[in-house]
């Protein structure tokens, strides 16, 4: 069965990344994968949680969040229902873990930034575009903070990028929208390094249990579009 | 003094309105006043809610809020924080009550809209850009509508638009940015109907009381701004 | 079509004034607008909020609330909903407003007062009742402060009171009860300083939308209802 | 050691018992102890809750808060708070049970009487006090209800009232007030019935355990108290 | 009628304790009475509350809870409801005064013991197992406090437990468990200390209010429960 | 460097499960990893939550939580924070997908399975043995549903169990205990059908990222220590 869109089957879907999308923040970005739409904010500040101080190690966290109608259905805003929902904190969570990956706090100083990804529009991915144009905010932000002189040396070890993966129709596929993630039976998300390695491998069963050579097949598959995405990342970086 | 941007007196900030933003929503539109940006999405649903069931009148509703990094620090959730602020509550509020104020509910049917205004940048008047949009966004909403035949006569009896007005440097002005804003001795806003009614006004004193004359000078210049909106208005929806 | 009452359609509802009705608050009145009765209690803190330390300026801010029995049918405990509602928080924040409105914040010193208007029975006008009583308890807290010091000289610039006006059967009354607020098509909050100036102006077409001429008469109204608040607050303190 | 008003150790504060207070409630009565003040307010439903459905009986309940600076020192609002406190949830509790501990709920029919008790002003026995109330409140509410037919046999048993008793210096006294309540060693909140019994005692060691002998001369000091009540409602009820 | 397991009216149920269940408190046991099931920690800090500091007085505080499959049908976590039940909390003050009861604070130094009592499972009398364990865990705790010096001298002054009594059928009966509970009449918890005087007592009329005959009897049925439950502790410290 | 507890790099710590630890609960289990001690309780319900309501398919979901002394310092109650945190959500909803993992709902026809696993004490792995205790509470609870007709056939397709394996000292090791969970550079959950198939892998890069050689060499061991945990489930279940 061909896909939604006709891609290949480990063909990511047109990306689109635009810096500077916003006016106040150090670092901010909107990024598309297909119709999946998420602004990304980068905000510092000169100081790390109470936790962490005197520790000469920064911080950086994430918040991520949907706007109601971002979906083809409404959903209720989690202020009014007075509390943030289960998948908002763990995806929130994983944002902040995949963008730590790739730095060397140390370096970063008593410095924290926070990054916010506010899904404009969703059509599956967007925890992954998530991931992959914080990583941009960060880059933008550290920039700032780099012209300012709050942080002394390059504080990146490599780059992050993060893409979905799934079997659909028996088939595994790369960068999956709604319709195919609604039809996957296995579903997975990688988070990958520039370099290629791995930060985070998060692969659950819908439907039937998978066995070891789906998931190899899906690893491969991944571990191919996040390459595609840092050549993506290091282009708008360049420009 | 001069405005911050050159602007006269009683001149609108540069306004821009892009229908259909989203490709979900039922209507849709990023509405820019400067660099005040907002998104005002309209969700259709074929049902009202409990308390007005069996009444054959329509519900118009509205939800505002702000990104975190919309402004120039950045805010902390409110869905974090576990509650919405009194601020956003009378926001909300003054929206959904504006554009009803536009509308002949019981040719609306038993429908509900829902529009959600999501400040993605801020820099003053977002709420008077928000309804200005909530207007545009509803209209586009009642069209999918009566292209279903959900909606059977057109409801509006008026457009509605609004903006905000203040002294600033002694002097009356239109369409505050922020600067001014934080500036001004008095800070109205003012919501006004296609054919130069109100709906509401609420003006403040944040310094000084003012006086009759500065009310009624205040009055004229919002007129005026919203009758340069209800054009605007009507150009983006003939486009 | 006579008011409800047999008022005249620019007086007053009969005002009475309880100066003293609590033992320990620095400054406490009952005053009740008819039937409506609004408990007032100012209570003086000598700090100020973090936020305003070492600005050598004073602060006052307002809390509004409704007995769960003071309407007509009972309405839950905002306590027991867990969150204070829309409407609480802009009445609140619209007496805060008031009343530092009449007052220089540089010779209340760093101190605070906190006035809390707890409704206790309500019939139309509350948040203009509580208005103009916590203006009395402000000013009784603010001598009790002179008689021990903690303020040197009179902070108030003028007085402060407010009223309700709107148009009910055509007919611009001032001062709606509940069954008058109801009916209204266009209701008007305003709050005006002893010298006859205004702090607030809050017009919201509940109905039709309303013209210029229109708000030229409510404005006329309740600037005369103020006027008459203002002397029966004067003469309140003085007995 | 005399006490601070010069009361007899098995003598009340002054009662004051207004009956009919405000306009809305089908019961109400402000009852004083002292400075101790409750407004308490009964509520008729014609309904039941949805687990009492279909079993005939009535249900009677009740809210126990208190406005902010009814003490000494202001206290912040619980609905600020978003949250009723340990305390207040404690309260509500025990004055529900204890009116419910007077009637005969299949006589009520499926009808709810909700009980709000509002603490104006605080001296100690606050909690007996709205008791004491909430009963000539409910007497009155079903005098209402059975004018209207909604009830149609005396459903009360018999009345309820509560006092505190304490050992304050070595001596059991009737009805503390709250500088006798801060000193006392033992601390007894008794709820009898107009004909001598017991509907609730708790009592509670504040500093050394008590033993029998005490325990005994406090429940005949609190009979003594709530027989001298029950009168006094009769008397309130009678007129 | 015989008691469901056949125990004389006067007898305890079988009572289990296990010191030390957890490995990491400082204090725990998991104490049965019957099938109602507790476990109980004491965690230990080195430090007391803000509004106690430099008083020279230690703290104890608790809380209660129970699993959400501890009763025989499921209840909702107060986790997940947001907020804890006036129950809990009502259950969570009495452990806590009652624990204080058999302490002098000041021996503790300024330190704080917290007790949690979690009901793994519940058969009636869940709050006087509670506090029954409570005391065996604190007094492990402070004797690992002793053992490092944390304090000085021994702060007990006596030992303290609990047990319920209530009027079942008539008679009279001791340590109810859930089927008795449920059929009470009257329905009393008391807390004694280990030299027999009162800390606390509650008594409730669920149905018919009891007279001072009764209350007496339960009184004395109590004071034996606590001295067999003393001797129980004393045996389980001991060994 | 040997492990804390001298176990082989896929050694499993001892493992000890008792079945039916509750009297009231239709399935339960308290399971220890070593130190780490979940009680499990499967909760039956003859009816689907209203979404799932008229499918034919039956639901199991589940809730985990910490008891505040679980661990070595204690945490504060998610009760009193008044809020779920972001791990507990996580690992509740990864419990749930886990045992539905195994399940054929129509089979269950639509009745609900609630499982609750209550950490009694942490240290490591807590996740993991909720999960692998959750399926033999489960299967008691269904075993019941069986014996009361609730359930025609066997519902389960599989077994289900989970293990974490992680990279420590550079060595890849089998169900970490806390000291090693801290200190591995990389962390995997998984969790095996009992064929020996995947349902989910979440590995999380600590500290450097992973590659692909590591990814396998922990899959490799995670797949030997599920197959070792199946095997005591199922002499569990024929005991």
């Amino acid at each position: 069965m061909a896909r939604p869109d006709d891609r290949a089957p480990d063909q990511l879907r047109p990306v689109r990344i635009q810096r500077g999308w916003l006016d106040h923040a150090e670092g901010s970005v909107l990024i598309e994968f297909g119709r999946t739409r998420v602004l990304c904010a980068a905000s510092v500040q000169d100081s790390v949680p109470r936790w962490r101080r005197d520790s000469g190690l920064g911080w950086v966290t994430a918040e991520y969040a949907m706007l109601p109608r971002a979906t083809n259905t409404r959903n209720d805003r989690e202020a009014v229902k007075g509390r943030v929902g289960g998948r908002t904190h763990e995806i929130s969570r994983l944002i902040g873990r995949s963008v730590r990956g790739c730095l060397d706090l140390r370096k970063l100083g008593e410095n924290t930034v926070q990054l916010d990804c506010d899904v404009l529009q969703a059509d599956g991915g967007t925890r992954t575009a998530a991931i992959t144009g914080a990583y941009i905010a960060l880059a933008d932000a550290v920039s700032w903070m780099r012209g300012r002189g709050l942080v002394k040396q390059d504080p990146f070890t490599t780059s992050v990028s993060a893409i979905s993966v799934g079997v659909v129709d028996g088939e595994p596929r790369l960068d999956l929208c709604y319709l195919e993630d609604a039809a996957a039976g296995t579903d997975m998300n990688v988070v990958c390094t520039g370099d290629g390695r791995f930060i985070e491998v998060q692969g659950t069963a819908e439907g039937a249990p998978f066995d070891r050579a789906e998931l190899d097949a899906l690893l491969d598959l991944a571990a191919g579009g996040c390459a595609d995405l840092a050549r993506l990342q290091a282009e708008a970086l360049a420009s």
